[in-house]
């Protein structure tokens, strides 16, 4: 890899790494805004995802110029374009976190479950320390932290599973905590797609270096183990 | 464009829309391996998963080929990197009608309610409507068709909610349905999540031509309106 193009490519890398962060904070925001009922706050979040939106565009650019100019050889073009799929995974772990302001936007009565909030709050901060694993693993290219990633995922899993099941008893002793339950659901069911999503990126940390396809949390294809 | 970097070019827009078919074919089976409680029919869908996932490395690779050997200019690459993106994006809308097939082999009990079966059908028939004009648009380069895809999708936000509805209406009535309710209800978002992602692949397409980042669907962020 020729000086210049490691430069540029530290460069994308650190571009990524904030987009990381600036979506961290909105994942922690949105649940923030979710369990505190708090609209405007979470109206805000929504708007604010453009200028993650506008992240990514910007790493992409920066990236068809480096490969323009530099014209590199295959393993620096995947790096760039494994960079590009991570940096699109960023962006969509942000749409979730704006699913999550927009559900706070929706939801109607203030229904509310102490248990449930709290077990959304943790699961917040799993699903956040997974993040901050996953980034670290990215740059410092590590498969072993890459590992770590879907292993908490796991424990993710098995957390989503707690409150779905939290919910459902609430629901069946109160029916008229249904529309709530929903509402609890949905948010739970993001926070569980943002995990996905994380070990999604861990993965193609995974691929770009070692050139195999991986499902690093195999538990995700067998509930039933 | 050089013409060995065109035919090659069409030979990736070919795989990918063959990649597309098999999608939409995955969804089908999805939704009517739910619908029938059919686990055996899960099971299989779920090792079937792994063939997508792999048709997006051969793709990858086929890129990645083309890219080195061709050195393509700016707009090579943008196209290049739209189709890797959108067959990201087909990949991960696999993985959504995967978790529909983990959702049939996981639901316990036989609590049946034909309405929003009934609507769960129609919702996956729209989907797959949406995913063909997507895939359509996406080969013809066809903007109109694009934005065809953005209102598709907010008739399926539109029997989202409506079914989202159905189901709280469901276990207000009887509590019992709670927790057939909460596998109704996560079947019937990964389906609005896949057609989030047929919009995505329609944005991909628009941003390659025209560079700019759109919001096809703007409802999806103003849900009072």
């Amino acid at each position: 890899m020729n000086n210049i193009f490691s430069t540029e490519l530290k460069k994308l890398y650190s571009v990524f790494t904030q987009m990381g962060d600036a979506v961290s904070k909105q994942i922690e925001q949105a649940t923030e805004s979710y369990i505190n009922h708090d609209k405007v706050a979470a109206q805000n979040l929504v708007q604010q995802d453009n200028s993650i939106n506008g992240n990514e565009v910007d790493l992409e650019k920066q990236a068809l110029t480096l490969m323009t100019l530099q014209q590199p050889v295959a393993d620096d073009f995947r790096n760039v374009i494994t960079i590009l799929k991570a940096s699109s995974d960023l962006e969509r772990i942000g749409d979730h976190a704006t699913g999550i302001a927009l559900e706070t936007i929706r939801v109607k009565g203030s229904h509310r479950n102490k248990e449930i909030e709290t077990n959304i709050a943790s699961l917040t901060n799993m699903i956040r320390d997974m993040l901050k694993v996953a980034l670290t693993a990215f740059q410092d290219i590590d498969l072993k932290q890459a590992q770590a990633v879907a292993n908490q995922d796991q424990d993710v899993d098995a957390k989503f599973d707690e409150i779905r099941n939290n919910i459902t008893d609430a629901i069946r002793k109160d029916p008229a905590v249904a529309e709530a339950g929903a509402s609890y659901l949905m948010v739970t069911k993001l926070l569980e797609r943002i995990g996905d999503r994380i070990v999604n990126l861990a993965e193609e940390m995974v691929y770009n270096q070692t050139g195999e396809i991986v499902e690093l949390n195999q538990g995700r294809l067998h509930p039933n183990d």
